[in-house]
């Protein structure tokens, strides 16, 4: 990592990058996001937008555009999602996080959204990162499916250097010869990041593993490894999803992982910190 | 997976694989296993053993056979590593799990050893696998650094099918594009082992990490993700190891990750287990 | 393959897609293009300029826009950059291929370039890709480092539906474990893309395989393998390059590999042609 | 590479390793193997090695042992496949490639073969390897499907350090994300190791591809890489064959195969060696 000059860099303690987000100040509180992969329609948008609500949620996700393989796939409500989107983040009182693909549509997804967030494919799009060093909301970072840590946090670096110092990382798994799980969600990062780095990271469950049966187990292991907070799909009726329905959650599961998260949250912040911790791998 | 009969295939509630080892049951009580990476001489071995006896492990393990990738590193004390090994294990009182690499030294190993190790370099050598399944003592078999879950599962298969039912598996790691960390552990095995078979799965987070820093935080995420135990590097002086001296912890280090384990251990079976689990991903 | 519909399928003997570009007709001679990985100065380009010229390649590359792991790295000399290619072209009488990195650049590099690249890192990029749809350019598509063959052409398609068909493929490396080489050169992808679509293919084997020593018998491959043409990275004097010393070749090794190549264009066009060619794999 | 003390490195011009197998002085010549994935029965096996003889083929292949992810899944004929195979090479008079898994079957394999194959899934078996290291016929050796080239020439050197210097290497294809291809065949490989040790360096493009339809490309492209032989499946009646059969060439196919390859061979050692050659990469 040395040929990389990181404004992320850990300065000494207690300086640990915190972001508040309307309730919930991320890198001191372990947040938690939920939402539908796409906004498909309001009424989709709004039920998702209470359910998540309901299990203690902090932010709202929800795609309005979306980056999909074949131009023919649904590419998301584009700007009528953003529309919906701050309807639903209304009425339930949610900050939103939303993926902005275009430097053109920067001002216009800021608007909507508390934090813009930048996907796996676009990773490496360096335009994009530095204009988002220009702008005034906190960036969620997704890794790049095939990034190298390094390179994760080179693009940290391209949003950081503009003076934009809000970011977000997100694991969200890599590119592997798998097959059974839909990436491989590499938790490794978690504690590899807070070595090197004094930035929040977050672990989405859901492109993870792309199975919906994983994703509990998962954002649990999350929890234990360290992350400041977990960002999970969930849809009101997952197998009518127009995109990744085998990956989102129900809102009965997402309220049983919100449950299960929080207690552990609750143990790994109380009796579990109380330990002394030695610096690993020292005697 | 539907290609692939699996006599490890769930069959019921109530049916997953128990395996005595001394005083622990692997699949019903969460299992430490730890020791240095290779036996070197009578003084570390027994150094290392009673440093994991006293830390509270309930296995040692120690490698007497070590696949290297060049002829000239260092091989290992083969056959005079087992008789540290037994001598090691009688002193302490801890069983004692090492790896077998030729059909020719099972019964060798078998004779020093409580459980008998595949390697991931050996995970598909069918010779060895079928082998094993004529042995009396349990097998712990490590995925293979490029296997697929299925491979895997095949890989235990070759030695269920030749009558030996006592198979724990051992996600260590896969290889991948990341060079920060030497492997990229795969703990979403965990939960996807235990939904298609009923056998006990452990983690090795030392080479699944190959960074001693990352170790802890890698055992706790196990632990959360429900795994059945661990399998970690000790060494008394790491940076003197004759083989993976950056990825194996110091006794203190050791004695720290039991503890907090231990103690994430007793929650997850206890206050966690008792929210009622939905099947995920249900309504 | 059967969830991409394609305007790039084959749609019989003969269609194959034709692209003139300067003296050279892409898809049915054989193109190759050379020159510096980034435009560093008038005298390196104009220099790298006539040495591709004389060596016989039809059209000069070199990157004004550069896309790095670290924002501090070198950027490329951007609109200077391209101003500088604009004066070797006219010099040498070459067309020019560069990277357009974002939207708002594709005007202006389209009035320096006459074939407009997307890099690996935006093959993803689809909102770029879209754009370039509507350009009057031709566009060299390269394979992202972790995209499989579907996702690469539905990228193609991103650009072919919107009107633009003029599309090159470019094979350049895969991200894989391997470390000798810098990326994995995915010859394969030659006579896949060419059963599957009418678009030319050519192939960089300089980002493929990182080393200038393999540069040359990579080129012939590609050559055997059905490729339409080649992109070779050519720098004056590699080591004091800005960027990808290790891999540009030297002027006389340039022509060297130029010469070799076209005698096996020669040779693969007449004599080998001549044998009739049942289809592959039927009796 | 510096790490790896090796036998095979070369030492100076015209030291390259010949080994006579019958007819063809394999390093010197080009040597193509043809034959079946798996021995299944006296008339499919005689009638696959007149084909590749007819072919021009030089020397055999057929599998009697075969690694099969699943146990029950046709693990070949073993014994009686190795009769076979003996029967099919003594009416033809060809020499014969089978592989080992085994370390006590390797006298009845050398009874039967020429040439002993270590498969891919035994690259890293060390065991075998060291047994070989003793063995009186030449080893093939394969490409782990994950090795890196370190380890590959490292488990060369595993057999080169017993004694043994008859090695000839097998690119086969390593695994990678890619899915329309079944691995992803290295060809930069080729080059690679004719530039780090003076061993024959052959490639399998049938395991390499894993699609009969790319496999003529794909052996062209290995000649013009440098290779020193080919190896390729071969089966009377492809759909009907018990493994690999979207893989294998039917005798018409590969009859076709090799005329296109003696002719690039003959073109290659001819007209474009006369070429002077400069080292690559230097001015």
């Amino acid at each position: 990592m040395d040929d990389l000059r990181l404004t992320a860099s850990p300065a000494g303690a207690g300086t640990r990058t915190h972001i508040q987000v309307g309730d919930v100040c991320i890198g001191r509180d372990f947040a938690i996001i939920g939402g539908p992969c796409a906004v498909e329609n309001p009424e989709q948008a709004l039920e998702a937008a209470w359910a998540v609500k309901r299990a203690g949620a902090h932010i709202l996700r929800g795609g309005a555009f979306k980056p999909r393989t074949s131009p023919y796939a649904f590419q998301g409500l584009e700007e009528q999602g953003l529309e919906i989107l701050r309807v639903a983040a209304s009425a339930t009182g949610l900050p939103v996080v939303t993926e902005v693909m275009d430097t053109r549509h920067i001002e216009a997804v800021a608007e909507c959204a508390d934090i813009l967030q930048v996907g796996s494919r676009n990773m490496h799009n360096s335009t994009l990162l530095k204009e988002l060093g220009q702008a005034t909301r906190p960036v969620l970072l997704k890794r790049g499916m095939n990034a190298t840590l390094q390179e994760w946090l080179g693009a940290a670096e391209y949003i950081m250097a503009g003076g934009n110092t809000q970011v977000i990382l997100c694991e969200r798994g890599i590119r592997t010869f798998e097959t059974y799980t839909g990436n491989t969600l590499d938790l490794s990062m978690v504690p590899a990041v807070r070595e090197l780095t004094h930035l929040p990271i977050i672990v989405d469950p859901s492109h993870g593993t792309g199975r919906a049966s994983l994703v509990e187990a998962m954002s649990l292991a999350a929890v234990a490894a360290g992350a400041d907070g977990l960002m999970v799909e969930v849809h009101p009726t997952p197998p009518d999803a127009l995109s990744d329905g085998e990956q989102q959650l129900t809102p009965a599961a997402f309220a049983h992982l919100t449950e299960a998260v929080s207690a552990l949250v609750a143990f790994m912040r109380g009796d579990h910190r109380t330990v002394p911790r030695p610096a690993s791998g020292s005697p």
